[in-house]
Order: C-alpha cells, then sequence, then structure tokens
C-alpha cells in the first residue's frame, strides 16, 4: 500500500486537501490522476481512502475513514537525542521514526555543538518516513534548549534510560528481565557526541534514568539512536 | 582513545607507515607531529601504540604491539544486503560496521535496481567506523552478482535469518529463545528495496535460512540492516 499525508486540519467530513508539497509528490511522481485512489493518514491514527476530485491547484480527494487508531498512541516510544550534525540528524529522524518513535526531544547539552530550533525540516523528513513504513502517528518534535528542563518535564514516563558507555548494566540485562511486553512508556536518551558530562548523567540518575550500556564499543550518536528505537520496539512486544 | 589503521601489509617489525589517506588525517586533521604518540590497528585484531618518527612523504611510526586479538575473529557476524542507493548504503556500511558486522556479501538480486563492483569507497567508509567505535577487526566486504551463488556460498553458516515483512516469525521470538550467548557465526540476509521474490526467498530456505519479520510495518533496507547488526549484538551477548 502506498500511503500518503495530509494534517488533520486539512481533513473536513468528506473532503481532504493535500498541501503542495504532497500534491506535487502524488501528482508528479506517483503520476496519480483524477478519479484515482490513494490512501492517506493523517498522522494521527486514522487511516482514509479518497478519490481524486481535484488537481489544482492543490490535490483535493473524496474521502472515507478506513481505520481509526487511538489517538493519542496508547504508549509513547520517546528518543531523547543531544544535537548532531544536520546530515546525520536527517538519517536519525528518518530512520527511528521508521522503527516507530512517536516523540522526539531534542536537546542541546554540554557537549552540543550544534543549535536550530527549525524543526521543519525534520517534520518532512518524519513525514515521509510514516509514509514508507505505512504508520499512523506522526511523531511529534520538541526542540529544548535547556537539558534540565527537558529531564524534569519527561520525569513521569515510567521506564526511562539513558546510554552510558561506561555503564554497568547492559541493554541485554533488561531484555532478559523483561521479556514480556511492556505496555507503557519508554525513552531512550542519547547524548550528542561526546556523551552526557557527569553532572547531566547525575540529573538524569536522580529522576529515575537508568544508564544503560550498548557494549564496550563506542557508537555515534545516531548507531545508538537507531538501536535504541529498535530495541524499544524489542521490548514492547 | 583515538584509533587510526594502517594495513598489516604495512606493518614491519618495529616500523610502520601509514597510506596518503591516514597520514593526511592524522597529520593535518589531528595535527600531530613528530614524536607524538598514537594508537593504531590493522584490522586484524592487533592493537599497537607507535611514536612518530617521520612525516614526509608518508607518515611513519616506531612501535610495539599492546594487544592482539585472535585472527581470524573468533565468531562472524555477517550481513547480506542486495544493492541500494549508494548514499544509502554508505550510511548502512558504517553503522552496522560500528555495531561489530565483521562480513559484508553486497548481492544482486531479481529486485535489484543499482549495481557495482567497485568497494573501494565501502572499504574507506567501513574504516573509518572501525576507528571511531575503537574496534580492531575490519570487515571484508563481499560483492556477488549472482545470488544463488551467494546463497550456497554462506550456507555452512549456523545461524542463518532472512528478513521477511510477512514471516510469521517474529525477531523477538528467537530471541526469547536464544537469550544465551550464542557463539558461532551468524548471518542475517535483507534484500534490496522490494525486498526478495518467492524464488528468492524459498531457495534461501531450502539453505537452511529463517524468514524472521521485524513487525508489521515496512523498513528501508538499511533501518532492517541496522536493527539486524544489533539484533546480531543482542543474540551474541
Amino acid at each position: 500500500m502506498e500511503l500518503y499525508f495530509t494534517n488533520s486540519e486539512n481533513i473536513a467530513e468528506t473532503e481532504a486537501e493535500f498541501d503542495s508539497f504532497e500534491s506535487r509528490h502524488i501528482l508528479k511522481t506517483m503520476r496519480k490522476k483524477e478519479g484515482d485512489s490513494i490512501h492517506f493518514t493523517d498522522g494521527r491514527g486514522c487511516l482514509y481512502l479518497g478519490r481524486i476530485v481535484a488537481t489544482k491547484p492543490l490535490l483535493k480527494v473524496q474521502h472515507e475513514l478506513v481505520k481509526q487508531l487511538h489517538w493519542p498512541p496508547p504508549t509513547l516510544t520517546i528518543l531523547g537525542i543531544g544535537f548532531i550534525r544536520p546530515s546525520r540528524m536527517d538519517f536519525l529522524i528518518e530512520k527511528t521514526t521508521e522503527l516507530g518513535v512517536n516523540r522526539f526531544y531534542i536537546f542541546s547539552s554540554h557537549f552540543t555543538t550544534y543549535f536550530t530550533k527549525n524543526s521543519v525540516r525534520w517534520e518532512k523528513i518524519a513525514r515521509q518516513a510514516i509514509k514508507q513504513s505505512n504508520r499512523l502517528y506522526m511523531p511529534d518534535i520538541n526542540i529544548s534548549a535547556d537539558y534540565k528542563k527537558f529531564i524534569n518535564d519527561i520525569s513521569s514516563i515510567q521506564y526511562k534510560f539513558i546510554a552510558e558507555q561506561a555503564a554497568s548494566k547492559k541493554v541485554t540485562d533488561i531484555l532478559k528481565k523483561n521479556l514480556v511486553n511492556v505496555e507503557d512508556n519508554i525513552v531512550f536518551i542519547i547524548g550528542p557526541e561526546g556523551g552526557f558530562d557527569t553532572n547531566e548523567l547525575n540529573l538524569a540518575q536522580k529522576q529515575g534514568f537508568v544508564p544503560l550500556s550498548f557494549g564496550e564499543h563506542r557508537l555515534r550518536t545516531e548507531t545508538a539512536a537507531i538501536s535504541a528505537a529498535f530495541y524499544i520496539n524489542l521490548l514492547k512486544n
């Protein structure tokens, strides 16, 4: 199934419109025409089947609702990521969204060397990734310049892990204990290149984050993040 | 520890030389000078400590052996990958080498749209990745235009998995059974975009490959490959 996306505010009861980015993709790249049927999601758990009724100025469809998952998502899969180089961050967002992350916190911390408040690019990448992986939840992307505030904000999440190469616990230790279906929110936070400083690590531990090691070998932030996203999948299944 | 690399043929008993790529990296980027000490590996399990004794035309060190792991690696972590777009393949090689893959087979199959016999670029990427993750094993990269021959060539590997979205077994099923340390060679093969055709899947199953699903959601080849590499780590730990 090819899946397309439009924001929920563009979806009325029987008609929906697509933005210029998506209209161009559907019409030019995928060569859809008036009368053709397409599947699309609002990224909030709804799957629609629509028939194209207009192509200019924007693509418009008449639609019916095919499937509706619970909104908000029943459990959260959260990644907290220290800012890294944009090209690597792009890849991280794409891969981890495919793997089912439905909330991001991108934070600035001691060893951060890059920072932007602009998440538009990542939202586009996430949109492509949910279409690719046939997911009906669009992740929301939060940007936080304040590590301390970010840690406090997410401290109520049930399962909290922080990546730390020197940690005595390994990812397999938790997995061996928890290979039952975890039906709760899980957050994994991963530092920028250079990791966390001691204060940051202590602060997270005080808030209940469990330091976990991916093994003795140093991983880049995006490699650890993709591994963490897949790891959360394993914990939840 | 910063780690550098030179081929074993450039390492004599007490002196070693670095190629122009690595010499430039060590001298220009890392600003090392005559007299400085550096760690380097031959990618075959040896870690050396050297002192720079010459910088022109190529960097030369006097060295001693610090650590020697078994060569060849005691167990193989193998990925078989259907060719994908070069930019995505670059990322795949980098991430999975960080995660400990020590042998690649990159194959052409029914749904392959891109093909090259040139592995030089990927060897450079793998070299950077072993340095990044402080690994002493350089993966070897094999390119196979013949899927059938490739499958036969690796059929003697003990644990064999093939990624198949529709498979009834999930990665977690195997993990639940095998959360003991698997001390044997493991291979995971992943198709190009579009996956495997029925004949290819049947051929692999006949040779003992177990079809495994990463879940109901479609993953891109490189996302499945990175997940597979992390998964093998979990099976081995």
